[in-house]
């Protein structure tokens, strides 16, 4: 039997939500994503009367959601007062778990997805490993959040690959060699509490969108450079998911020579050359060693870079090319207003800066070009962090129900 | 003075829908998209209630925009009678015209986009040119409409290029070799009604959005091939606008090799070797022949093709590689439901198929290649049809108001 379980100190918070109307959600997504506002530029934002904002907002007064941001109200600008609403942030906690081959990372987060706690730990590769080991990073966040775990709303974990959000399914991972897993029905069995899945690339454009860079912008595109290539798209206020559950596939979109073949098969893929495994292989192939041996890490396939080593150079040259070629492929497509690029290789971005922005220049198309892109460091929580904004997000949108 | 005027039996009718609630234009544009439906089945795609339902229908009953299905209503599967109510198609006509280099083509269309009577006519380069041309056909197809212009509801004009819709201004047209030109205001000035510009692509995505293919998916994308090659994309229920502008800009993807250089100066671009222009030069320059002199229209270059000959045959499998690769492209980064082909070159399909469905398979990524493609006959009435789809749903979604 599990120990984890939604906090008896949430209940009231979640019938509240659970229970808001369409405009009640609108309003409160407003105040938790745009921060502290007063009911009339609440009432400016959703198009609503005052007093129907007024009305909306009184359970969640009452359910400790939303708080006064400021205790004494000064007059306004106009002598009234302008009394300001914001998010409790410390009234709901949500625990988002990540899935890697071989490693479970997990966070728990307040309801502004501000990271309380942290864990990881390994896990066996099978199926069943990998829900014993998520059921038990669960246990042991829940452990390290004292009593804070009373406020505990949802749990989400992501994976990379094809997810059904809606079923809980995993449809294909390749990265865990899992096809057709019901990860949400077993973990919900597991821990009795139900699990959201999502997409890991999805949901980290989740954390963008609502509690990062992506707030108030109208589209942008985030890119994580890594193991894979993979991005989430934000278009029309909303993550593209694909009408097939694929999207944001830029890691096998065909843009380099048909002579490279990737890991999933096809030829010309981004991954085919800019993935950290291609990196690695392609320094080796062509004779780079360090310290003796054949470079067999992506740390030393960097070191030989930084040193000037000239395959290494060539090898991450075209690494960023491709990249660049890809970000202008989105921007042309999408016309996002931000590119954000992290995943554990940003470390290294010097290696991939100067030609990935000559080929985003080469390639945008007019105005497409003037998409900001911008860098964002990366910590490998922030997958993690992905999972809880996804469940927070399903909280809050009433596609995640705790009970 | 022009004689194009907003028709005085369109007034009642533009009056309630100008006025119309978000509820009520939600429930117009269920009824106009979808066709016959019961105030029961209206009520449960909007989830209001049917109450609601009646009282917003009954203001577009009285103004002769909405009528019975069914005037004499036989009883429902519960013998009660299910009173199926539809858009009267006659109720209100538009005009929507088509700018191409040297000629531009107009047609009137009523309330369902269905065309009811077309022209085109030559015009000069210049912008004044171009905007007398339009205001002419505008008279001409009122002349031609006769009784029917009474109902005349509104005019969208489409044009190739960067088009700021909100403000009828046409940024960049590379194809009309125009920077920052006031069309709306100009062609509104002209006739005295207001005018809604739109790009080209994304005035035919409305059309098939709204009156086509698209009716009912969750997301499609239409790609025109012929003198450009164009893809309009429909995504989380709006066509993807881009945050500067641009977007589904296919033609100027980075997908063949650097050694071809396109019109817009850029290297590697789908339109370098897969545009009717790039096609007729690639057979040209390759010694292609036709009665004696070098390949010089796209009609010789096809009939080459279709006569054998490997030049010709290898020029257009290029295009077709191409095109195909870009169709994957676009599902792996935004997996539409279907992709629909037309424009110009879709007279000669057979000559680009097999490579294209090839080069799909090959590049498509899981999924994501479970979008359909369809092909779709395309008359050059389309491309109007479409400025008329757009001010359609400019009126309909108040964001064109014609008085």
């Amino acid at each position: 039997m599990s120990s984890v379980r939604i906090g008896e100190r949430a209940g009231e918070a979640l019938r509240v939500l659970g229970a808001a109307s369409p405009a009640a959600v609108d309003i409160f997504t407003g105040i938790l994503t745009h921060g502290p506002l007063s009911r009339t530029d609440v009432a400016k934002a959703t198009g609503l009367s005052q007093a129907a904002v007024t009305k909306a907002v009184a359970p969640m007064i009452a359910a400790g959601l939303i708080v006064d941001h400021d205790p004494a109200p000064r007059g306004g600008p106009r002598g009234r007062p302008a009394n300001p609403i914001k998010v409790d942030p410390a009234s709901l906690v949500v625990l988002g778990i990540k899935v890697n081959p071989g490693e479970v990372i997990g966070v728990a987060t307040d309801l502004g997805a501000r990271m309380l706690v942290s864990a990881h730990q390994p896990v066996g590769r099978s199926f069943d490993a990998v829900v014993e080991g998520v059921a038990e990073i669960a246990e042991r966040l829940c452990a390290l959040l004292g009593d804070r775990r009373e406020r505990l709303a949802g749990i989400g974990v992501s994976v990379s690959g094809d997810v059904d959000s809606r079923n809980g399914l995993v449809r294909e991972s390749a990265l865990l060699g899992w096809t057709g897993e019901d990860l949400g029905g077993a973990l919900t069995e597991r821990l009795s509490v139900p699990v959201l899945i999502e997409n890991d690339v999805r949901a980290l454009t989740i954390a963008e969108h609502w509690f990062g860079e992506g707030v108030g912008t109208s589209s942008f595109a985030i890119i994580t450079i890594g193991s894979g290539i993979g991005c989430g798209l934000h278009v029309n206020g909303e993550v593209v998911e694909g009408a097939f559950g694929v999207a944001g596939e830029i890691g096998h979109l065909p843009l380099t020579s048909e002579r490279f073949v990737c890991t999933c098969g096809r030829r010309g893929c981004v991954e085919a050359v800019a993935s950290t495994g291609a990196i690695v292989r392609a320094v080796a192939e062509a004779g780079g060693v360090r310290d003796g041996h054949p470079v067999a890490t992506i740390a030393e396939a960097v070191a030989l870079a930084h040193d000037g080593d000239p395959v290494a150079v060539e090898v991450f040259d075209r690494a960023g090319t491709v990249i660049g070629t890809a970000i202008a492929t989105v921007a042309n497509l999408t016309g996002p207003e931000i590119v954000l690029i992290t995943g554990e290789a940003v470390s290294d971005y010097d290696l991939y800066d100067q030609r990935l922005r000559a080929a985003f220049e080469a390639h945008a198309f007019g105005a497409a070009g003037r998409c900001r892109i911008v860098l964002r460091p990366h910590a490998f929580e922030d997958w993690a962090r992905g999972a809880a904004a996804a469940v927070l997000q399903g909280i809050v949108q009433q596609r995640y129900t705790a009970n």
